[in-house]
């Protein structure tokens, strides 16, 4: 799923520890709960690179969203009730009006799950504001991104 | 939590097969799933009550929402992976601008869990569109809810 | 993700309505719950499958369970509250201790969600009980994902 | 819900940021989620006031678990995307074989939802091991959950 020689653009870290309510009668982590973490995760970085809080990121740009248009994981190694996870997340791409997230769960230091998911920076159609149009990614963001500019 | 003599109105019942998902490390549904089975069963009770999906209906009474405003729930037994279900809901009082609903939850026809909860019929404040303010209930609709007119 | 020629398996329907707790701020899906309609969606075609409920299952066949080990979604539109969609599952690759799901939500007859899942048939290892390891998938199981013979 | 004479034993606090995936179609947390935020923070409350974590505990004691019989909560204030919240949890009761915790769900300093639950310490019954029997709280534990003894 993940190019080895992909170039790794801006990225941000979390903690997470493992909650009761995240786990199913096996105890381990419920699968759709690692998206709901990955979710959170791409929030976290978009407002670290850009420097705003999402509404106002959407507001500064006249974007209706930033919508996931594509997700998927590889599950290597299962996490249970009570353990510390990091999670790592790194711009992996950056297209005209798309970009790529990787996330790299880790537990106890080994790669546990590895997802990536594709964004879409996503403006007003000029015909009908409000309706959803893919918007060019602006310059200044798109470097912050590929990691060739600081935020 | 419930007085056993409290006067029954309108009620609806589902049945609910218990997911993989919905379960805890302990096997059983992990609590707060509950709370996520009783907003939808009333939901589905308010539009059995007053005939129009929740859109339509806040739009024909010019409401904000129908918030809870306190809910509870005492466990009698637990429901696991692959059981069916029941969730019966009473509406149990009918207030100015609130009324309570009761879930009672059967499993295998044993009351299993009971919850209760309050709602209220909020409307736009004069002064401010879009700051709520609890409203009356139309008597029309008071009178379906405590079940002396039919839907 | 899913190849058009790919030769389709055993194959299971469900209807869902899509509930204002599945959904976010934008009023629309939240997508990791998409992950969750899947796994139940799994858990069913399986059943229906093999003909008993999964813990009979793993009980027939000696499986500690049968992991997730891979899985992805595209979103082509949203869905929202009160809609009611239809999920088609279909095997789409047998191995010898794999297989795939591919999952498509429709949504008023459109394709607005395609997923895809791969699981392995998991037993325990010669060596040490309760550890997991890949094992065989039963030729007259295999059968009947493969959609060449009838549960 | 609270009686505001009772009487405050071991208490515990932890702040966290109310996610996206949290929030519902009217942009505020949906209220299950409030009993999930409250399930782990009786389980830290538990692990700060007895020096163990959850299954370290359980195994301490011959536990089986030390299941939620009951629970309630008031909403009195809406709670929203990107929003950091403390949640203040508070024994306020200490039985033979149950005690009750109140979680004080404060927004940017304000009580925004009061929650209250009643867990019982569960042993094995003597006749049947792996089934649950309310068992005494051992009088060290009860001192620490009163907040007559430090863990």
């Amino acid at each position: 799923m993940t190019a080895t020689d992909e170039r790794e653009g801006f990225s941000h870290s979390r903690t997470l520890t493992i909650e009761w309510g995240h786990c199913d009668p096996a105890g381990i982590v419920f699968n759709p709960n690692f998206f709901g973490f990955f979710d959170w995760s791409s929030a976290l970085l978009l407002e670290a690179a850009i420097g705003l809080p999402k509404p106002a990121l959407l507001a500064a740009h006249d974007l209706i969203g930033i919508p996931l248009v594509e997700t998927g994981a590889r599950f290597l190694k299962p996490s249970s009730y009570g353990e510390t996870v990091e999670i790592v997340s790194t711009v992996v791409e950056v297209g005209r009006s798309s970009f790529a997230i990787r996330h790299r769960l880790l537990n106890a230091g080994t790669l546990a799950v590895e997802g990536r998911e594709r964004r879409v920076w996503a403006g007003h159609h000029p015909e009908e504001r409000g309706r959803m149009k893919a918007a060019p990614i602006p310059e200044a963001v798109a470097r912050v991104l590929r990691g060739e500019a600081v935020p």
